[in-house]
């Protein structure tokens, strides 16, 4: 099968419309028209073979709601609604048409959630599978969550549970559920402080602490998943909930809808980036591509 | 050296400011801040080892250029000025924080020229070199150049020379230069439909067609480069000049700047997506990484 023909085919799949999205596969670049006193937000993130997945424990729909979830968790931190994504993937010769066309309706799938386009990429051969995923979101100017925001004197808070991917980790990958609806109703709260739990509690709590130039001191009582350990909480990666810090005085509700928010530690005057547990300063043990 | 280390450094690098860029490198999300009556486009594209670069013939400075430079292409091709840039970027341990510096140095370098900062991406190891450059650009609301605008009876026309990358190939790649400021000029003149060469002519020229619904007759005067062939002109790829169609009684310069504007045929009714050469239909060979 041709280039063109499997394009055809993504192009038959992604049909999702969103107003703001005039033009989407079929030309040079998408193009979008913002909206007045909107800001955007944009990453990329890559959802790499045998480092984020393998062949055999991921199907092909896996990979694909995987690399848009990653995505989605980063516009879902800065407390922003998606708007589009770009996919670039890249796969093996043996891998068929019909691969190709399951990891898009596995990406799809979880696009539709959102109700968001898939607007344009790149499709290439390699010898392994490699996705880049860019997602776009929006939200009102100036009102972005910030790893830069946090405050000694905060409190910290994190969504659902932790430790859960690592746990099942390789053996029953977890489908990840980006947080967008709470990212927004913590934005709508007035929080301004927040990071997404991707590569571990104890690496992602230190790099929002080094951003914002402050240390963090976590409690004992961290909501560690069941079957899991505080290790696996601490360190594990790959929970995609998210961490945030708000001044003590306001009010942050025990769960957003059936999700429940965590009371975790406070921000606190210190070295930038490090993180105390019970006193004790802990490693940042998390999931770093180049340690 | 750890990733935050790396990062840091690579933060260090891109310092390029831009007022519509409100956060870059160091949150989850770069943030923009959109102007009023303005489109935004996006494009992205990967560049892979031994698909579009040894490590043997590119040096890292020069992968990070091609990289930029094929992005920045495809927002020269809608007519946009960049605004910014996303670069995620996999290396193998092999390569070390040398190799990656370089690799930024050389993005960075095009990125300067064009005065657009670098505001996030992806770092990761991988077996081998993987980039892939999501670039943003922006113009005045509804004035995108489109594949899908050529109309029967346009003059098809193309900038700068043809078939030389492919003529001198591996043995002395080059450094593309994206056509931003031809891209712009032929907007502001009026052009509607345009497309860039990055596949080769006859494919990137029947692409064109195809969205348009339409077929090309091309004349035999192409500007073929010094030393390449017609075959190298037509099916050669990695050009990265302009191909545009505009109404025959618009009037289109000879030259932009120093860079040349040749008429190398016209739009016709017919079979759309076929491409002729002196009235014979001619093979679309450009690159197709699923043929």
């Amino acid at each position: 099968m041709r280039e063109t023909q499997i394009i055809d085919r993504i192009r038959g799949l992604a049909r999702v419309r969103h107003p703001s999205v005039v033009r989407g596969i079929g030309d040079d670049c998408a193009i979008l028209r913002p909206r007045p006193n909107e800001d955007l937000v944009f990453t990329s993130d890559f959802v790499l073979e045998d480092r984020h997945f393998t062949l055999e424990t991921h199907t092909a729909a896996r990979v694909g709601h995987k690399a848009l979830a990653r995505s989605l968790s980063d516009v879902a931190a800065m407390g922003a609604e998606p708007v589009f994504c770009l996919v670039s993937l890249a796969v093996p010769a043996a891998r068929g048409a019909r691969w190709i066309q399951r990891f898009y309706k596995g990406f799809l799938a979880l696009a539709d959630q959102f109700a968001i386009p898939l607007a344009g990429g790149d499709l290439a051969r390699f010898d392994k599978v490699v996705v880049d995923v860019m997602c776009c979101g929006r939200l009102p100017r100036g009102e972005a969550m910030l790893r830069s925001a946090a405050k000694p004197g905060d409190r910290i808070y994190v969504t659902g549970q932790l430790g859960e991917a690592a746990h099942s980790a390789w053996r029953r990958p977890l489908l990840p559920e980006p947080r967008i609806a709470a990212g927004v109703a913590l934005r709508r709260l007035g929080v301004v402080a927040a990071i997404d739990l991707s590569d571990g509690l104890s690496l992602d709590l230190a790099r929002l602490c080094r951003e914002s130039k402050v240390s963090a001191e976590l409690s004992a009582n961290l909501p560690v998943a069941r079957g899991a350990s505080l290790d696996d909480a601490l360190h594990g990666g790959e929970d995609y909930e998210l961490l945030f810090a708000a001044p003590s005085g306001k009010r942050i509700p025990a769960a957003i809808g059936s999700l429940r928010v965590t009371p975790i530690g406070v921000i606190t005057r210190g070295h930038p980036g490090q993180v105390k547990l019970d006193g004790r300063p802990i490693p940042t043990k998390g999931f770093d591509h180049f340690a």
